[in-house]
């Protein structure tokens, strides 16, 4: 394997566990206030994506990166929207709160 | 073109704007407290990465969308180390603090 794909490869290992200190944060904290909810829609899209090319192509690190990938966004898009659920269920009760 | 690569430029265009609206939020709202360090620095590396990889491939979209990607990477980065610095500074004169 010539250096390209070496640079590739590091470069796809670092992205596919570049949401796992998220992840850690959101389950430790449960605290999503400062998350940008369109920014992991969009993000779980593109891996989503990635993972329907992996597999039409039949290339297994790129199925594996965005396996892990895309169920790491899941988690801290489901921390997000259950926050904002509930604010809004209180909202509902009290009136406007400043947390999400 | 065949429909996998249209169905991998999609995956990249949606990827490469995806920290837009993280962007947005933190300029906006200056807080960054929620938000993984790490996970923009592994990130921000990921990206470097795969710029470096599509400059050596000479790959225009690879590099566009990177080059972009790259730049609303080191942004959030930017203000999440300026808070942590602040936050670090304040507790100097007033003790431990709850912000970053």
């Amino acid at each position: 394997m010539d250096y390209i794909n070496i640079i590739g490869l590091i470069a796809g290992a670092m992205g596919g566990i570049s949401l796992f200190p998220q992840v850690l944060k959101v389950v430790k904290n449960k605290s999503t206030k400062d998350i940008s909810r369109e920014m992991f829609l969009l993000l779980a899209g593109s891996i989503f994506l990635w993972l329907v090319y992996g597999i039409l192509l039949n290339n297994l690190p790129i199925i594996i990166a965005n396996f892990f990938g895309l169920i790491q966004a899941l988690i801290i898009l489901f921390y997000k929207i259950e926050n904002q659920l509930r604010k809004r269920a209180k909202e509902r009760v009290y009136g406007p709160l400043k947390i999400s």
